[in-house]
């Protein structure tokens, strides 16, 4: 099992919570999205999955989304 | 035709506009939703219907999506 914590931007409410999860929850081997909503800053959301997963994917399901990925 | 403008708390994003504007069209008569995205304010919702509407469904219509009506 692989875990990643990434900085998402741009999340306001439970909603962005809900779009977020569904997306990267539809990426391969993904067992579990946890988001800690921050509403006025940059969000953390952790992706628990079978294998690592390739970061730019990951940018990708956010971005569609309609969120950005802040890098480190 | 009829218009009424409400203010409503809480709403942050997209998503939240996209939530009161569907809950709000579902009451009878209501011909347009038209909503003022304040995101760290009072957003101004504008509803065009038929007929006048019951101030109490639409606070009803507006909790339902998840937000609240403030009084004036």
């Amino acid at each position: 099992m692989s875990t990643a914590t990434i900085l998402v931007s741009g999340m306001t409410c439970g909603h962005c919570v809900k779009a977020i999860t569904e997306e990267l929850s539809a990426l391969d081997g993904v067992q579990e999205v946890s988001v800690e909503l921050v509403v006025d800053g940059n969000s953390s959301v952790t992706v628990t999955s079978l294998e690592p997963l390739d970061p730019g994917a990951v940018r990708e399901a956010v971005d569609e989304a309609g969120y950005s990925v802040v890098e480190d």
